[in-house]
C-alpha cells in the first residue's frame, strides 16, 4: 500500500537547478580568471589535459583511498613511482611541475613519497655535491631511480629543528680513507626518513664531520641502505617501520640507525666543506648561497596552501549553494544565502586569492634573485652586497609566509570542513583527510613557530640597522615612518575616512596595514631593546622578545600578503579587476576587523571608523556572494580533483554522495554476529553464583 | 673498530631527570588540587580505581588502536560493550559515570559506541514515552541490551540541524492501527545513524507524524530493524554502512531507508502528543521541559572538552619538560623554558581549568533547576515562571558553552599536537587521533554556528525585555548598565589602574569582560533593531544581525567561564588559592589581549592599559611556568589514560616511543620488492621504440 502524499509535502528543490542558477550572471569571465590565476591560457590548458590525463588512468584512481589499510596505500603508491619517473625523464620540467602541483592537491602523500626521492635526495646531491660528485651520482642513475633509490637523512629521534644539534657522527679514518657513520644514542636515530621503510636504497645522511677528534659540524654524506639487486639492508644498517601517521600513509617514513658504517670519503658531499686525503678540512667562506635551496621549498608551500585551500572552497562553496537548510519560506534557504554563512566562507575566498598571489610574486622574485646571484658568481662589491641583502629579505619573508600560508591554508580547511555539517566528518566527502595531510606542512620545511621568529629576527635587525642609516629594502619601506620617528608610536597620519568606501580603499588598506605591521616590529624592538638593557646577551634578548617578534611577523605576512594583492589587481586584466579590487578590500578589511586592537591602539583608525570598517566586510560578503560560485569554478579544478561528492560541478551531491558510500561499503552479515552480539542479547539476568554460600548457620 | 669518542661530544641529559627536577618544589599541594578538581577525595579515589581496572584489562589495550583496521576496530569495539553493559547493570550509577567520563578520554569512538544505546535510544525512550510505553520496552530488555540493542534515527541525508524540516513520514492507518514508517526520497534517507550498519536491532525514528493527510511535525517512533534471532533485516528496511570517518571508527554509522514499514499505533512515543485509535491527535500545552535533555547533553560535552584538554596539555607539558633545543650553553635548553612555548602552552592550561570549573558549575545549576522544575510540577504562578526562566537562560548559557568550549578545545588539541614538532604526526602519539575524534563534538548535538547563534538570539532578546522592565538573569546582571544607558557605548566606568597588577586584578577582569560582552550585545541588539527598521520580519532581522550575534554570544561565553572561574578560587582551599586564583588572571587577561580591540573600543583599557596586559601576561607565563608539571600532574591521569610515550609521568619518552614504534611495526621483506621496486630500479634507458620509422626516405 502507497499512502497518498499529502499536500503539505515541503517542495525539494533539485540541487543540479539550485547550482545551475549560480552560474546564470557571472560578474567576470570566468574563464579568464583561470587564465590569470594560473598565468595565461598555456598554463591553464596544460593543467586541463594533466586533470584529465590523471583522471583517465586507473592506476591514479583516488576516491577509494579512505578504504585502503596501510599497506595497500604504500603499494599503490608504488605502482605510481615508475609512470611519473619515466615522465619526469621524458616530458618538458613545466609538465612535471604542473603535475606535481596538481598531484599535491589529489593525493599529497604520494607527492611526498615521490618528492623524497627527486626533491630531497636529487636535490642534496645537486646543492652539495661537486660537479664531479654529481656527474658521479647521475651516472649512476640516481635522477632516474635505474639503480639507486634514495631518501634524506636528516631528522634524529632526538633533534628536528637544531641541524647543527644533530648526533649522528661521521669520523673520518685516515688509515682507510673513509668515514665511519654511527649512531651513539637512541635519540641520535635517523627518524622521519621519508622512503626508508620500504623504498630507498640510498640516503643522504647528515652527521656531525669528526676528524682527528674534531667536530666540523653537519655535513652530508650519501650511504647506501640496502643491496641493489636483493634489498638486504647493508652490514652496520638497522632500518624499521614508523608505521601509522596523521595522514600522508602513501609515504613509507622509517627510522634508521647506523652501526660504524663505513663508506668511502668520496662519499661526503664536498661543495662546500671539503675533506682531503690527508684529513686537511677546507671551510667554505661563505655559506649564504644555500639559503636558495630552503626559499625554494618555502615557496612551493605557499603555492601548496593556497591550491589546497582552492579546493577546500570550491567543496564548501558548491555544498553552500545546494544545501537548503530552515528558511521562512515553502522553500528551504540555501546555506549560502545566510550572512553567517557568507562570512564563515567568502573571507577565506579572498585569503585564498591573497595567497596565489602571494605565491606567484614570490616565486618570480626568487626566480630573479637567483638568476642575480648566478650573474654574479664570486663577484662581491656594491651590486653584490644588494643581492645579499635582497636575499636575506627574501629568506625572512618566504619563513614569515611559509608559515603564515600554511597556518592559513589549515584553518581554511577546517573551517570549510565545519561548514558541511556531519557530512564532513565523512572520509568520503574529502576534506577530513585533506586537514590530516595538510597538517604536516606546519611542521616539516621548518616548524613554523621557528620560522616566524626568525622573520621576526630579521624585521627587528632590519629595523636596528636601518637606525644607523642602511636603506630598507622594498616590501620594507612602511618601516620609514618608524626609524624616522625613532620610537613614537604613530607611526602614520591617521585615516580620515568615515563612509565604508573611504576606510576600506585599497590604498587606505595598505597605509593601515604598514602602520600597523611597523608599529608592531618597534615593539619587537623595544622588548629586545628592554632584553639588552636588564643585561642580557643578544640571544636571550631576542627570545625574550620574542612574542613581540612572533607578532611582528605576522603582521608583516598580513601586509605583504596585501601588496602583493593590490599589485597583482593592478596588473589584472580590466574585465577581472572590479571583482579582485573587491576580494583585496575585503581581505584587507577582514584581517583588520580580526586584529581591530591593533589599529585602534597605532591610532590609524578609530573606534567608529573600525564599526564602519565591519559594515563594508558585511556589505562586501553579500556583494562577492552573488559571485561566488563563479569564482571558486575560475580555480579549474575538475571533478576528479576535487575528489569530492559535495564538490561536484553539477551539484548533483546526494545521489553521487550516496552512490560512492554504498559502492565503497557494500553492506554484508555482520561478521561478530554469532560471536558477540547474539550472546549479548541472549545472556541471562540471573545471577550466575546460585545460592549464597551461608556459614553462619545455627546448629 | 670502534672510534674514540671525542672531547667535544655534547652533554645529554637524561630526561627522567629532567622531568623529576620539574617536581622537586611544587608550589601547591598537588594532591589537594586533583581532589578539587575531582570534586573532592573520594571522587578521585573512585576515578583512580577504575583508571586501574580498565588498565588491567587485556580487552581495554588501546595503545595499538591505530595499527586496527576498520572492521578490528568496530569488532574489539563491541566486545567491550557487554561487560560494561553488565557493569552499569550493576554497579553505582556514579561508577558509570565516573567510568565513561574515563572512556571519553581513552577511546571515544568506543564512548559513542555505547552511548548511542544507553543515551540516546534509552534517553529517547525516559524522556518520550509514557510510564506504560517505557515499561513495556523495559520488560522487552531495553535497558540491560537484553534482546533489544537501539539507534537513534535522527538525522537524514538532506537534514541535520533542521529537525523539523526531516523528510521521513509516519502516517497513520486507522483501518489497521498502525503507522507507515517511509522514506518517500533519497535525502530523506536516516544517516549518520550510530550502531545500524552492525548493531541495533531497534531505531527510534524521527518522522513527520501524518493522519489524515495532515502534518503533525517531527515525533518519534520506535521501529524494529532486525530479526533478534537471525539479524536479518526486517521486511522493508534497507541499511548501509558509512564506513571511514575521520574519526570514532569504533562506532558503526549507518543509512536506513525504510520502505512503508508498518508499525503497531503503540510504538509512537506518546508521553508529549498523542494519537489516539480514531485517530485525534493531542497536542501538548508546553513543550519546554524537553530542553532539559538538550542541555544535559551540552553540559556532559563541557566536561569531556576539559577533560580531553588535561590529556593533551599532560602530554604536550611533559615533552616540553623534557625535549631539549638549541639553546647557548653545552646543555641545550628545555621547550618549556622558551618563553614563546611557554606563551603557547600556559594560556591553553589556564583554560583548561576555566572549562573545568565551568562544567562544575553548570552541572549543579542544570541539577538544581531539573530539581526545581521536577518539584514544580504542572504547577504555574510567579516562582514557575522564575524557573521556566531560569531554564531558558541556562538553555542558552550551556548552547553557547557547549560551543565555545569544543571548538576551544579543538583548538587546543591542534596547538598541543604541533608542540610537539614532527612527533606529533606520529599516530603512536596520540594528539593526531585525539583531533579526529573530538572534531565532531563541534558539529553533534547541535551545530557550533547555530547553537552560537541561539545563544546570541536569546541574549539580544533578553536586552529588549530588560529595556521594558523585564529583570535580568543574575549571569546577565552585567547587562544592568546597557539597560539602563539604552545604547551608550560606554556601559562603566573604565579601569583606571596603570600597573600590571592593577589592571589584571580579576574584579577589574571581571568588570571589563561584563564590559565588553554588554557592549557586544548591545551591537547585537543595534543590528537586529537596524533590520527591523529597514522593514525585515523578525526572522530576517535576526539573520541581519547574526555576525553581531555570533560575537555577543562569543563574549558572554568568556565572560561566563571568567565569572565561573573566579567563583571556583573563591571556594577552593586556601593552599590552592594563589595558583588558582594566577590562572583566573591569566585566563581572563590573556584572553583580552587577544580581543584587544573590543576593550578599547568599550573604553574599559586604554592602549596603554592593554601593553600592561601583556606584560602581566609576559609575567604570568613566567610564573605559571613554575609549575607547569605539577598543575599539569594534578590532572591526575594515569599514563594508561594519557596513552602517549611523550606524555610518561617518567618522562623517559624516547625509549618507550622507540619501543612502542618497533613493536607494533615489526621490520619485514618489502612485500612489492619483486614486484615493483625491483623493475623500477633494473628499467632500461633504452627506447623501447627502437629506430625511427622514417617514410619521407628519398628514392
Amino acid at each position: 500500500m502507497s499512502p497518498n502524499n499529502t499536500s503539505s509535502t515541503p517542495k525539494v528543490i533539485n540541487p543540479q537547478n539550485s547550482i545551475a542558477e549560480e552560474r546564470k550572471a557571472p560578474g567576470f569571465p570566468i574563464r579568464e580568471l583561470t587564465y590569470w590565476i594560473d598565468g595565461g591560457k598555456k598554463a591553464t590548458e596544460l593543467k586541463e589535459y594533466i586533470m584529465l590525463e590523471l583522471e583517465r588512468d586507473p592506476l591514479w584512481r583516488v576516491n577509494d583511498n579512505p578504504n585502503l589499510t596501510l599497506a595497500e596505500t604504500r603499494e599503490r603508491a608504488m605502482k605510481k613511482i615508475r609512470r611519473l619517473a619515466d615522465q619526469a625523464m621524458s616530458l618538458p620540467l613545466e609538465n612535471t611541475m604542473v603535475r606535481m602541483s596538481i598531484i599535491s592537491v589529489v593525493d599529497p602523500g604520494f607527492w611526498t613519497r615521490f618528492g623524497v626521492h627527486f626533491g630531497l635526495f636529487v636535490g642534496a646531491l645537486q646543492g652539495q655535491a661537486t660537479p664531479a660528485q654529481l656527474a658521479y651520482w647521475m651516472e649512476k642513475g640516481a635522477l632516474s631511480m635505474q639503480g639507486i633509490t634514495g631518501c634524506f637523512g636528516m631528522t634524529e629521534l632526538g633533534h628536528g629543528s637544531n641541524v647543527a644539534g644533530l648526533e649522528t657522527t661521521a669520523t673520518f679514518d685516515a688509515a682507510t680513507d673513509e668515514f665511519i657513520v654511527h649512531s651513539p644514542t637512541l635519540t641520535s636515530t635517523k627518524w622521519w626518513i621519508g622512503g626508508a621503510a620500504h623504498t630507498a636504497t640510498h640516503c643522504s645522511v647528515y652527521a656531525q664531520l669528526v676528524v682527528d677528534g674534531r667536530r666540523y659540524g653537519t655535513k652530508t654524506f650519501v650511504v647506501q641502505l640496502r643491496d641493489t639487486k636483493t634489498f638486504e639492508l647493508m652490514p652496520g644498517v638497522n632500518i624499521g617501520d614508523l608505521g601509522k601517521k596523521m595522514g600522508r600513509d602513501q609515504i613509507d617514513n622509517g627510522w634508521i640507525r647506523f652501526t660504524y658504517v663505513r663508506v668511502p670519503r668520496s662519499h661526503m658531499l664536498m661543495k662546500h666543506t671539503k675533506v682531503l686525503r690527508s684529513g686537511k678540512v677546507i671551510e667554505p667562506p661563505l655559506a649564504q648561497l644555500a639559503y636558495g635551496a630552503l626559499i625554494q621549498g618555502r615557496v612551493s608551500m605557499v603555492s601548496d596552501s593556497a591550491n589546497v585551500a582552492k579546493r577546500a572552497l570550491t567543496i564548501a562553496t558548491r555544498y553552500a549553494s545546494v544545501r537548503r537548510q530552515f528558511g521562512d519560506g515553502a522553500i528551504e534557504t540555501k546555506l549560502l544565502d545566510y550572512p553567517i554563512h557568507q562570512h564563515r566562507l567568502i573571507p577565506l575566498v579572498a585569503q585564498t586569492f591573497a595567497m596565489i598571489f602571494a605565491a606567484r610574486e614570490m616565486t618570480s622574485c626568487y626566480r630573479q634573485l637567483m638568476g642575480e646571484l648566478g650573474r654574479l658568481g664570486d663577484a662581491t662589491g656594491a651590486k653584490a652586497d644588494e643581492a645579499i641583502k635582497n636575499l636575506k629579505e627574501t629568506h625572512a619573508t618566504s619563513a614569515g609566509l611559509k608559515a603564515f600560508c600554511t597556518w592559513m591554508c589549515l584553518n581554511i580547511i577546517d573551517q570549510c570542513r565545519q561548514s558541511l555539517g556531519g557530512h564532513g566528518y565523512s572520509a568520503y566527502t574529502g576534506l577530513a583527510q585533506a586537514y590530516s595531510d595538510f597538517a604536516v606542512h606546519c611542521t616539516w620545511e621548518g616548524d613554523n613557530t621557528i620560522l616566524t621568529l626568525q622573520c621576526g629576527r630579521y624585521l627587528v635587525a632590519t629595523a636596528l640597522e636601518a637606525r644607523k642609516g642602511q636603506p630598507l629594502p622594498a616590501n620594507l619601506a612602511y618601516l620609514n615612518h618608524v626609524v624616522a620617528q625613532n620610537g613614537s608610536t604613530k607611526s602614520t597620519e591617521p585615516c580620515t575616512g568615515s563612509t565604508a568606501e573611504e576606510v576600506s580603499e585599497l590604498r587606505v588598506l595598505e597605509a593601515a596595514w604598514g602602520s600597523v605591521a611597523a608599529n608592531a616590529i618597534l615593539s619587537a624592538v623595544r622588548a629586545f631593546e628592554t632584553g639588552q638593557a636588564k643585561g642580557m646577551s643578544k640571544d636571550n634578548a631576542y627570545e625574550f622578545s620574542s612574542a613581540a617578534r612572533l607578532h611582528a611577523a605576522r603582521m608583516h605576512s598580513y601586509t605583504y600578503l596585501l601588496q602583493r594583492f593590490v599589485t597583482q589587481v593592478e596588473q589584472s586584466p580590466t574585465a577581472l579587476r572590479p571583482v579582485l579590487t573587491l576580494l583585496a578590500r575585503l581581505f584587507g578589511a577582514h584581517s583588520a576587523v580580526q586584529h581591530s586592537g591593533e589599529f585602534l591602539q597605532s591610532g590609524f583608525y578609530s573606534g567608529p571608523q573600525i564599526e564602519t570598517l565591519k559594515s563594508f566586510v558585511n556589505l562586501a560578503c553579500t556583494e562577492v556572494r552573488k559571485d561566488t560560485i563563479p569564482l571558486t569554478d575560475a580555480f579549474g579544478y575538475t571533478d576528479y580533483v576535487i575528489n569530492s561528492p559535495l564538490g561536484r560541478y553539477d551539484g548533483n551531491v546526494y545521489e553521487k554522495y550516496f552512490d560512492l558510500v554504498t559502492s565503497l561499503n557494500p553492506q554484508k552479515p555482520v561478521p561478530y554476529f554469532d560471536s558477540l552480539i547474539r550472546p549479548l542479547l541472549e545472556r541471562s539476568t540471573e545471577s550466575e553464583l546460585g545460592p549464597e554460600l551461608e556459614i553462619d548457620q545455627e546448629e
